[in-house]
Protein backbone atom coordinates (compact mmCIF):
# COMPACT_ATOMS: atom_id res chain seq x y z
CA UNK A 1 0.00 0.00 0.00
CA UNK A 2 0.94 3.61 -1.02
CA UNK A 3 1.99 6.02 1.91
CA UNK A 4 1.78 9.13 -0.21
CA UNK A 5 -0.42 10.23 2.33
CA UNK A 6 1.99 10.13 4.67
CA UNK A 7 4.53 11.73 2.73
CA UNK A 8 2.01 14.68 2.64
CA UNK A 9 2.19 15.83 6.16
CA UNK A 10 4.62 18.59 7.22
CA UNK A 11 6.59 16.22 9.87
CA UNK A 12 9.39 18.43 11.64
CA UNK A 13 12.50 17.65 12.68
CA UNK A 14 11.94 15.57 15.74
CA UNK A 15 9.07 13.48 14.08
CA UNK A 16 6.44 14.39 15.79
CA UNK A 17 2.73 16.27 15.21
CA UNK A 18 0.40 16.67 18.02
CA UNK A 19 -2.73 14.13 17.63
CA UNK A 20 -6.36 15.36 18.80
CA UNK A 21 -8.89 12.50 19.55
CA UNK A 22 -12.32 13.94 19.57
CA UNK A 23 -15.63 12.10 20.30
CA UNK A 24 -17.06 11.62 17.25
CA UNK A 25 -20.40 11.35 18.61
CA UNK A 26 -19.93 14.49 20.79
CA UNK A 27 -17.76 16.66 19.32
CA UNK A 28 -15.68 16.25 23.29
CA UNK A 29 -12.07 16.78 23.08
CA UNK A 30 -10.97 13.89 24.30
CA UNK A 31 -6.68 14.18 24.30
CA UNK A 32 -3.97 15.24 23.00
CA UNK A 33 -0.90 13.46 22.34
CA UNK A 34 1.88 12.99 20.00
CA UNK A 35 2.54 10.52 16.48
CA UNK A 36 5.36 9.66 14.41
CA UNK A 37 5.09 8.56 11.81
CA UNK A 38 5.30 5.09 12.19
CA UNK A 39 2.05 5.68 14.74
CA UNK A 40 0.32 7.55 12.07
CA UNK A 41 0.72 4.38 10.11
CA UNK A 42 -0.35 1.61 12.51
CA UNK A 43 -3.43 3.92 13.52
CA UNK A 44 -4.82 3.79 10.23
CA UNK A 45 -3.80 -0.02 10.03
CA UNK A 46 -5.22 -0.97 12.91
CA UNK A 47 -8.21 1.25 12.94
CA UNK A 48 -7.15 2.32 17.27
CA UNK A 49 -5.34 4.96 17.77
CA UNK A 50 -1.45 4.19 18.09
CA UNK A 51 0.62 7.82 19.68
CA UNK A 52 4.08 8.07 20.11
CA UNK A 53 4.97 8.39 24.10
CA UNK A 54 7.56 10.90 24.36
CA UNK A 55 8.10 9.94 27.93
CA UNK A 56 8.87 6.54 27.05
CA UNK A 57 10.13 6.78 23.75
CA UNK A 58 8.39 4.12 21.85
CA UNK A 59 4.77 3.27 20.24
CA UNK A 60 1.51 3.75 22.77
CA UNK A 61 -1.59 1.64 21.26
CA UNK A 62 -3.91 3.71 23.74
CA UNK A 63 -5.83 1.43 26.17
CA UNK A 64 -3.65 -1.37 26.06
CA UNK A 65 -3.11 -1.33 29.61
CA UNK A 66 -6.42 0.25 31.00
CA UNK A 67 -8.54 -1.29 28.19
CA UNK A 68 -9.78 2.46 26.62
CA UNK A 69 -9.20 1.93 23.41
CA UNK A 70 -10.17 4.09 20.64
CA UNK A 71 -12.36 3.00 17.71
CA UNK A 72 -10.85 5.70 14.79
CA UNK A 73 -13.85 6.89 12.54
CA UNK A 74 -12.23 9.40 10.61
CA UNK A 75 -8.55 10.88 10.40
CA UNK A 76 -8.09 14.80 8.99
CA UNK A 77 -5.11 17.16 8.85
CA UNK A 78 -5.80 20.55 9.00
CA UNK A 79 -4.49 23.45 5.78
CA UNK A 80 -0.61 23.21 7.24
CA UNK A 81 -1.07 19.30 7.29
CA UNK A 82 1.05 19.66 10.78
CA UNK A 83 -1.80 18.34 13.02
CA UNK A 84 -3.72 15.22 13.31
CA UNK A 85 -7.61 14.98 13.94
CA UNK A 86 -9.27 11.43 15.05
CA UNK A 87 -12.63 11.09 15.13
CA UNK A 88 -12.98 8.07 17.40
CA UNK A 89 -15.25 5.80 19.62
CA UNK A 90 -13.63 5.55 23.28
CA UNK A 91 -14.08 2.32 24.70
CA UNK A 92 -15.11 2.65 28.31
CA UNK A 93 -16.23 6.33 27.86
CA UNK A 94 -12.89 7.06 29.89
CA UNK A 95 -9.56 8.84 28.15
CA UNK A 96 -7.91 9.96 30.95
CA UNK A 97 -5.49 8.24 33.05
CA UNK A 98 -7.12 10.22 35.75
CA UNK A 99 -10.21 7.88 35.07
CA UNK A 100 -12.10 11.24 33.96
CA UNK A 101 -14.10 11.66 30.33
CA UNK A 102 -11.69 14.00 28.71
CA UNK A 103 -8.35 15.11 30.00
CA UNK A 104 -9.61 18.41 29.32
CA UNK A 105 -11.21 18.75 32.98
CA UNK A 106 -9.59 22.37 34.04
CA UNK A 107 -11.39 25.34 33.44
CA UNK A 108 -9.99 28.31 34.08
CA UNK A 109 -12.28 30.50 36.59
CA UNK A 110 -11.59 33.34 38.39
CA UNK A 111 -7.73 33.23 37.58
CA UNK A 112 -7.43 29.64 39.07
CA UNK A 113 -7.94 26.02 37.24
CA UNK A 114 -10.74 24.21 38.29
CA UNK A 115 -11.43 20.67 37.88
CA UNK A 116 -14.96 20.78 36.40
CA UNK A 117 -15.11 17.09 35.32
CA UNK A 118 -15.62 14.41 37.47
CA UNK A 119 -13.91 11.03 37.87
CA UNK A 120 -16.09 8.21 36.80
CA UNK A 121 -13.65 5.52 37.84
CA UNK A 122 -10.81 5.17 40.11
CA UNK A 123 -7.21 5.00 38.35
CA UNK A 124 -6.37 2.05 40.67
CA UNK A 125 -8.89 0.57 39.13
CA UNK A 126 -7.98 1.05 35.47
CA UNK A 127 -4.67 0.23 35.85
CA UNK A 128 -4.06 -2.75 38.05
CA UNK B 1 -3.59 39.92 39.08
CA UNK B 2 -1.56 37.36 39.95
CA UNK B 3 -0.46 35.10 37.56
CA UNK B 4 -0.15 31.90 39.09
CA UNK B 5 -2.40 29.86 36.64
CA UNK B 6 0.21 30.58 33.98
CA UNK B 7 2.94 29.04 36.22
CA UNK B 8 0.77 26.18 36.18
CA UNK B 9 1.72 25.00 33.04
CA UNK B 10 3.93 23.03 31.54
CA UNK B 11 5.44 25.24 28.98
CA UNK B 12 8.21 23.38 27.08
CA UNK B 13 11.69 24.38 26.53
CA UNK B 14 11.27 26.53 23.30
CA UNK B 15 8.27 28.16 25.67
CA UNK B 16 5.05 26.88 22.64
CA UNK B 17 2.32 24.85 24.00
CA UNK B 18 -0.57 24.08 21.46
CA UNK B 19 -4.04 25.72 21.77
CA UNK B 20 -7.12 23.85 20.07
CA UNK B 21 -10.08 26.61 19.07
CA UNK B 22 -13.04 24.30 19.51
CA UNK B 23 -16.57 25.81 18.53
CA UNK B 24 -18.30 26.15 21.70
CA UNK B 25 -21.81 25.85 19.98
CA UNK B 26 -21.35 22.99 17.45
CA UNK B 27 -17.86 21.36 19.08
CA UNK B 28 -16.30 21.72 15.96
CA UNK B 29 -12.46 21.77 16.00
CA UNK B 30 -11.39 24.95 14.55
CA UNK B 31 -8.24 25.54 14.19
CA UNK B 32 -4.53 24.23 16.85
CA UNK B 33 -2.18 27.14 16.93
CA UNK B 34 0.72 27.88 19.29
CA UNK B 35 0.77 29.93 22.41
CA UNK B 36 3.33 31.31 24.81
CA UNK B 37 3.10 32.82 27.77
CA UNK B 38 1.82 36.13 26.66
CA UNK B 39 -0.11 35.07 24.36
CA UNK B 40 -2.10 33.09 26.70
CA UNK B 41 -1.74 35.82 29.05
CA UNK B 42 -3.05 38.33 26.69
CA UNK B 43 -6.13 35.50 25.60
CA UNK B 44 -7.35 36.13 28.96
CA UNK B 45 -6.80 39.88 29.68
CA UNK B 46 -8.88 40.47 26.16
CA UNK B 47 -11.44 37.70 26.12
CA UNK B 48 -10.10 37.13 22.30
CA UNK B 49 -7.72 34.25 20.91
CA UNK B 50 -4.45 35.57 21.00
CA UNK B 51 -1.79 33.19 19.85
CA UNK B 52 2.37 33.29 18.75
CA UNK B 53 2.86 32.97 15.36
CA UNK B 54 5.68 31.06 14.72
CA UNK B 55 6.27 31.79 10.85
CA UNK B 56 5.92 35.51 12.02
CA UNK B 57 7.91 35.55 15.45
CA UNK B 58 4.77 37.60 16.92
CA UNK B 59 1.89 37.81 18.82
CA UNK B 60 -1.13 37.32 16.32
CA UNK B 61 -4.24 38.47 17.39
CA UNK B 62 -6.14 35.93 15.30
CA UNK B 63 -8.81 38.35 12.95
CA UNK B 64 -6.48 41.13 12.74
CA UNK B 65 -6.49 41.54 9.25
CA UNK B 66 -9.21 39.23 8.36
CA UNK B 67 -12.06 40.15 10.92
CA UNK B 68 -11.94 36.33 12.01
CA UNK B 69 -11.58 37.19 15.59
CA UNK B 70 -12.91 34.35 18.12
CA UNK B 71 -14.25 35.01 21.34
CA UNK B 72 -12.96 33.34 24.33
CA UNK B 73 -15.91 32.03 26.07
CA UNK B 74 -13.84 29.14 28.43
CA UNK B 75 -9.87 27.89 28.76
CA UNK B 76 -8.93 24.93 29.51
CA UNK B 77 -6.09 22.67 30.15
CA UNK B 78 -5.05 19.02 30.27
CA UNK B 79 -4.22 16.63 32.76
CA UNK B 80 -0.79 17.15 32.17
CA UNK B 81 -1.19 21.10 32.05
CA UNK B 82 0.68 21.53 28.46
CA UNK B 83 -2.25 21.43 26.17
CA UNK B 84 -4.50 24.83 26.20
CA UNK B 85 -8.31 24.15 24.86
CA UNK B 86 -10.26 27.65 23.81
CA UNK B 87 -14.47 26.97 23.82
CA UNK B 88 -14.46 30.02 21.27
CA UNK B 89 -17.23 32.41 19.16
CA UNK B 90 -15.93 32.26 15.49
CA UNK B 91 -16.94 35.77 14.26
CA UNK B 92 -18.05 35.10 10.29
CA UNK B 93 -18.09 31.23 11.10
CA UNK B 94 -14.70 31.26 9.31
CA UNK B 95 -11.25 30.01 10.89
CA UNK B 96 -9.40 29.05 7.99
CA UNK B 97 -7.19 31.01 5.66
CA UNK B 98 -8.61 29.29 3.05
CA UNK B 99 -11.91 30.42 4.04
CA UNK B 100 -13.26 27.64 5.44
CA UNK B 101 -15.20 27.12 8.71
CA UNK B 102 -12.05 24.71 9.89
CA UNK B 103 -8.73 24.19 9.09
CA UNK B 104 -9.39 20.81 9.67
CA UNK B 105 -10.83 20.02 5.92
CA UNK B 106 -8.80 17.36 4.74
CA UNK B 107 -10.25 13.98 5.36
CA UNK B 108 -8.05 10.20 4.84
CA UNK B 109 -10.36 8.65 1.92
CA UNK B 110 -8.80 5.27 0.57
CA UNK B 111 -5.63 6.47 1.35
CA UNK B 112 -5.91 10.32 0.17
CA UNK B 113 -6.14 13.13 1.33
CA UNK B 114 -9.79 15.06 0.12
CA UNK B 115 -10.78 18.38 1.05
CA UNK B 116 -14.26 17.84 2.52
CA UNK B 117 -15.96 20.80 3.70
CA UNK B 118 -16.64 24.07 1.26
CA UNK B 119 -15.10 27.24 0.95
CA UNK B 120 -17.09 29.69 2.48
CA UNK B 121 -15.40 32.80 0.92
CA UNK B 122 -12.84 33.63 -1.37
CA UNK B 123 -9.38 34.02 0.62
CA UNK B 124 -9.11 37.34 -1.96
CA UNK B 125 -12.14 38.50 -0.25
CA UNK B 126 -11.10 38.18 2.88
CA UNK B 127 -7.56 39.72 2.84
CA UNK B 128 -7.53 42.40 0.62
Amino acid sequence: MSKAWLDKLNWPADGLLPAIAQDAASGDILMVAWMNRAALAKTAELGEAVYWSRSRQKLWHKGEESGHTQKVLEIRTDCDEDVILLKVEQQGGIACHTGRHSCFFQKLENGEWRAVEPVLKDPKEIYK
